[in-house]
């Protein structure tokens, strides 16, 4: 399967913290070593990195781990292929814009019985259960919501009813962006953790490697991080139900079906 | 104004002298400091590094710089602001999806009276005239093909003509790929040249760097490089007219109006 990592954040906050546990999964610590991506949020824009090299040896997550990119929403991916080949167009996250935003979407799992889905305008351009499933939500979600609504939350629960359907096709863990959200749904793995003041500790599993939070914020932030298993060992990680979806914005959760 | 830069070519090419030349131009040699961007194709897919940073002074412009990413088809581009803040979502190039292809474009020139044109499903993320403008080619060409034809010529001469349209409202120098094709239209600062055997000796003028092709070449290769200014001093370029287009494919001219 895959990994994912997401955050969200109240003040523009660098991941590489969370990146530098994550990256050592790529063909190190974990087993998935066909490419990886990474997309910041900065402002209406958005830029991604991807490799389809495993991330561990990858110069570009070198540079992402080394470079602190502020941003107030990331989504990342790193890969084990299943459907479609190691190719930079199945490499995750993919992004397409809807409403004149930037949506970027990561997906963690496999379907079967997916090719009935209809995309619409959306086509997809590699192989992957996950872009065409991702093709269909932006689809939908146009069909349903064709000018962008004030209120988001009901369009997040009309995703959420599109992931149900998704997960009767199989594994579909999800992150979802549009820059001001993000959203998590959850088949079977995925945990979030809040971190707010006051600040402590974190040592990461997967390399060794301790942060005090203390010196790195202010008592005033606010930041979710979402990931597929948690990446740290001394603090508590809330495990996501089948079916349980959340959204984040500006690190606090805004919507939630528990 | 700003610099484009493009790249097409038969065998997969890293573009690190060209890009060494042109990054110089963004705060050093030239005034293009509002950010800068690069997008490669690999395959059906593409990716691209942007920052609104000033290029000579960019982290993410000396890994691209130093790491040789190899493709056929590179598009470029580095900015000084007029129309959009300087900003991530204004930074060129942009990038959309037509017929499940990674569509690439970057713009320099100004226009006017262009908020009229109408973009469809493509909606601007940005302010920049740039976007918009090609949202409306984007708009315009799947109206006028709504399934990708096996020859692509009519396509780019239907894309020449909106071309025509827009430099009646500025100045339209433009790079744009699909990947297999990189298309360039001339309003009043664009040049070219192909290098093909037997290579020899270039000089960028804007850097103290020497290439001997001869080096890094193969016989066979072909490629063709597009920029606003000749990069080097010591090889002829070919300059190109007011309303002039060139689609290269694999290196070669595959179409153009002179």
């Amino acid at each position: 399967m895959c990994e994912l990592l997401g955050m969200s954040a109240n003040v523009p906050t660098d991941i590489c913290f969370s990146f530098s546990g994550l990256m050592q999964r790529g063909g190190k610590t974990g087993p998935h070593s066909d490419g990886w991506g990474i997309t910041f949020y900065e402002g209406k824009g958005c830029r991604t990195f991807r490799d389809p090299k495993p991330s561990c040896e990858s110069k570009v997550a070198q540079l992402v781990k080394d470079y602190p990119i502020k941003s107030q929403a990331v989504i990342s991916h790193i890969r084990q292929a299943n459907r479609g080949g190691v190719a930079l167009e199945n490499t995750h996250p993919f992004t397409r814009e809807c409403w004149g935003k930037n949506w970027t979407y990561a997906h963690n799992g496999q379907l079967t019985d997916y090719h009935g889905l209809a995309t619409g305008f959306y086509t997809p351009i590699g192989e992957t259960d996950s872009e065409l499933a991702f093709c269909w939500i932006l689809q939908e979600v146009s069909k349903q919501f064709p000018i962008k609504p004030d209120d988001m939350k009901p369009v997040f629960r009309f995703i959420a009813s599109l992931c149900d359907q998704l997960r009767a096709l199989g594994v579909f863990n999800l992150l979802l962006s549009d820059g001001d959200f993000v959203f998590a749904y959850c088949t079977n793995n995925l945990h979030h953790i809040i971190r707010e003041a006051p600040f402590g500790h974190a040592q990461l599993i997967d390399e060794n490697i301790e942060i005090n939070f203390e010196n790195e914020t202010s008592d005033s932030d606010v930041v979710a991080i979402i990931a597929t298993q948690p990446l740290t060992d001394n603090e508590v990680w809330h495990k996501m139900k089948p079916g349980e979806y959340c959204v984040f914005c500006r690190g606090e959760i805004m919507l939630t079906n528990t």
